[in-house]
This record gives C-alpha cells, sequence and structure tokens, in this order.
C-alpha cells in the first residue's frame, strides 16, 4: 500500500475532503462521495463502487479489513486531523473518497431478482424528502424489508450526503434507489401495473385492512405538508395508520417501517 | 401578567434555565426540567405539571396561546439570547421552566382507563435505554398506538432531558412513563398475568405470529448489546422481526413501532 501519514487539516487533500462532506454541489460537480465506517464501507465496495482514496486514523489496524486491496491509496492521518474529518466518535478509524456512479433508472427497478419478499414488486416512493436522516433511516427499514426498491421524487437532498449515509447504516448502498419527477415515477408505475397507495388521512382505510401482496408502491410525502395533488390523484387507494393518542403524526421513518412489515407480513402469510 | 425583557445571556435567570438544559443532576437537584415548544408545552400543562416560569422571543405572539395564564411569570428574552437558550431554529419563541412531577408507581399503570387499544394492558418495556432521541420515538410511537404505558428499567437517561422531550414531541406528558429495576417490572408483569415479549434473534418466533391480544410487555434492550439474561429468562416467548437484507439490525425506535403497531392491528381485529 501506499502510506504517507497527514499531520495538518490545512493540508489540501484534507481540505478537499472536507468540502465533499459538506458541500452537495462540489459532490455532484466532481462526481465524488465521502463514506465513514467500517460497515458503510464494506456495502459501499461490494455494491461495485469505485474507491478513489481511503483516511484511515494512524495506528487504526486495518487487518481484518480485508475488502481493502493493496490498489487502493491508503491516506494515513494523525488523531487531530481524523477527529476533524470524522462525523462520529473516532473509533471507526476509517473515511474513504467514493466515485460516485451512474444514476439508476426506474427501468432498473424491474431487474432486481429477488427483491420484494414474494418477488411482486415493493417499492417506497418518498415525494420531496428534505430531512437526509429521514431517508437514510427509511433504505434501513426498506433493506430489512428486501422492498425491491427506493424512489425519492423531486427530492431536496442528495443521495450522497455524509447524515444520510450515516443513518442509514450502508443501506444506501445494498437497496436501489432512484431519483426522478413525481410525474416520471407515475408513469412507471401505471405502466408496469404497481397499485399506488398514499399515506393520508383523507378518504382513506386502515393500513392494515389494505392488500399489499399485489405489486405495490408505497407513497410517503413530508410531515410538515404531506403530499402534493399530482400524487393524491395518481392513487389507487389512500392509507392511514390509525393514530390512537393524542398526538396526530408518527415520524415519517417510522410510518414507513409500519406500511413496509405490513407488506412483509401480507407476503409471507399469502 | 409580570413582564420583563432579558437581553444579556449572563442574566442569573438565563444561565440558570442554560444549566437545566444541560445537567441532569441539577434537574434532579432542583426538581425542575425544561419544555420547549408550544405543542410540547401544551401537552405538559394539559398533563397537569405545574408551569414555574415561561421564556419567550419578545414580540412572540401569544394570544392564541390560551392555556398560558395570568398567574405565570412570564420572562421576555431578546433574539440573541432566544438563540442561546433554543434548541430549534427559534421560530415558536417558547421555553417553559417546569417542576418535576411526582414519579409514577408501577401500580399506577393498572389505573389508567381507555388504553391499551381493546382495554387490555400493553407496555414497551426499554432495558437500561441509554439516547434521549430514542426513548423519545418510542414514546411518540406509544401514543400514537395508545399503549398503556412506557416502562425503562435501569435507565441511563433521565426522563427529563431536552432532547427527549423534543423527539416525543410532547409523548413524555401523554404517555404514562415509569422508571424502575428490571427486577421490580418483572415482578410486577408477572403479577398481573401481563405476557412478556422479548425481541431477540435466538430461539424467536416471528413477531406477526404472536398473539399480542392479551395483556402483553414488549421488552427490548439496546441497539448494541441487546438483552440481559434477567430478561431472556422471564421471557414468556422471544419475538423477532424478519431480517431479510442485508443488515443485520432495525433502529430501536422503529423495531417497537413495528411490534406496537403489530399489537395495534390483532387488537383491532380480535
Amino acid at each position: 500500500m501506499n502510506t504517507e501519514v497527514i499531520s495538518s487539516a490545512q493540508n489540501p487533500r484534507i481540505k478537499h475532503l472536507l468540502a465533499l462532506q459538506q458541500k452537495s454541489a462540489l459532490r455532484r460537480e466532481e462526481g465524488l462521495f465521502v463514506v465513514e465506517g467500517r460497515r458503510e464501507l464494506e456495502h459501499c465496495i461490494h455494491s461495485g463502487m469505485q474507491v478513489e482514496s481511503v483516511y484511515c486514523l494512524d495506528g487504526t489496524d486495518l487487518s481484518q479489513f480485508s475488502i481493502l486491496n493493496s490498489q487502493l491509496s491508503l491516506v494515513k492521518v494523525t488523531k487531530n486531523v481524523y477527529e476533524r474529518i470524522a462525523y462520529r466518535g473516532s473509533t471507526e478509524g476509517i473515511i474513504a473518497v467514493i466515485r460516485t456512479p451512474q444514476p439508476l433508472t426506474l427501468e432498473s427497478l424491474l431487474q432486481q431478482k429477488g427483491r420484494g419478499v414474494n418477488g411482486k414488486l415493493l417499492f417506497v416512493v418518498l415525494e420531496r424528502v428534505e430531512k437526509p436522516g429521514n431517508l437514510g433511516a427509511i433504505l434501513r427499514s426498506a433493506d430489512a424489508a428486501n422492498a425491491t426498491g427506493v424512489i425519492v421524487c423531486d427530492p431536496l437532498t442528495d443521495l450522497y450526503n455524509p447524515n444520510l449515509i450515516r443513518s442509514s447504516i450502508g443501506a444506501i448502498f445494498t437497496v436501489p434507489t432512484v431519483a426522478c419527477t413525481s410525474e416520471d415515477c407515475i408513469a412507471f408505475l401505471k405502466q408496469h401495473g404497481v397499485q399506488i397507495l398514499t399515506a393520508q388521512l383523507q378518504d382513506s382505510h386502515l393500513y392494515y385492512d389494505t392488500p399489499m401482496a399485489g405489486p405495490t408502491a408505497i407513497v410517503m410525502g413530508t410531515e410538515s405538508t404531506g403530499l402534493t395533488d399530482v400524487w393524491r390523484q395518481a392513487a389507487d387507494a389512500h392509507i392511514r395508520i390509525p393514530m390512537l393518542g393524542q398526538l396526530d403524526s408518527l415520524n415519517v421513518s417510522v410510518s414507513a417501517a409500519i406500511l413496509l412489515f405490513e407488506a412483509v407480513r401480507q407476503r409471507q402469510l399469502s
């Protein structure tokens, strides 16, 4: 391995790494993003993405990290530098710069074999999602439920936001994820006979009374403003989680998990 | 109303407020805690807690906030002070100091009428929960599911941590919550015929194959270490959410919500 040790946060490579973490425009322009943590990096490499360079805390034991090979540019950094570049408490000791892959297309979601629990398409669709942490948490649940994919329509965050990657604990690399317009998504779902279930109160059915074993897209809006009319009108049914207490809403990632696992339950029974 | 305007973060009352937000030992010692936000404060007052003082951003319109009455000590603060004391972006404009109520007992949970969906006891039990944000998120789901109560055993956070209150969006005031030892909790559950379902993989049943319409406690450990032996041995059954993807765990608050709403589903069907 090519090794050097960087001891200053003013080093141009470190400044570039920090800028990639902080600026979505720079990530887009350079086609690079940053992954932190062992599990996350393992899922990233396993999904076939190209590692540009790896930064690790000097002294970190990488011997059990077999996925790193000798082709990688490995840069060691001192503790003070690592603390600057790490989101987390510095225990994991590894951060990498990754080349952004070609974006997935909607059509590619039809080629995902062995997903959807019973082989039928199962999507989570998120309109105008803005909190990277929520999207990450939903990806984590979508991985556990083996959903076919997650579709983000008109998103207000990029897929390689560091907080998204972290909250997904790597599920952004294991769950096929497509960004597109709502119009394109609706046309795709209708063309392929996928029922559109929108999470909203008005004129809604209880989610567990709604069959989800056939091809299904669970569509959710933001916690503050809900779904736009284009989705309400495209829906085959509106579904709701009963709110039996004094508050009036659930966290969007919690709602997505409840709905996804109802689909899992129905598909494993059917 | 008694009004004054504080313009310095060095003001003793402001320093005291900040200390209450930051130090659990001080909260315990003085029997006071801090609530931020309109909804949260409304739920807090509605639950019968005693407001000691209210701080608001000078110029905030409180006219629609009818729950504040003339007995309250209202302190106006300037924008720079408000930004120091507010967790959130300062839009809501209201923060209050509240007197900590007498802790609830396990026995008091038997007196909660109209909870548990079908009138049967439904508890979430969390062993050694340490992240206030997770506990807050679980309380929010427990409110939506109308659980009888949440029991925290040997907790590593206090119930009036500001981050807990915020992530619960006030559910800490709407859901009966008891802190106790695991031993006391197990004795209580067994004495009152509540089945103990522990979330763990080993020797487990799928959660949706497990009847939850009778008196039930859903017991969860931490994401990192799971449950201790005392709970594993006390369990009537171990239950698991199927992990069908490449990652090996769900967020604990997401898991709790999936399990709680399976109990809701079964109870509304039964």
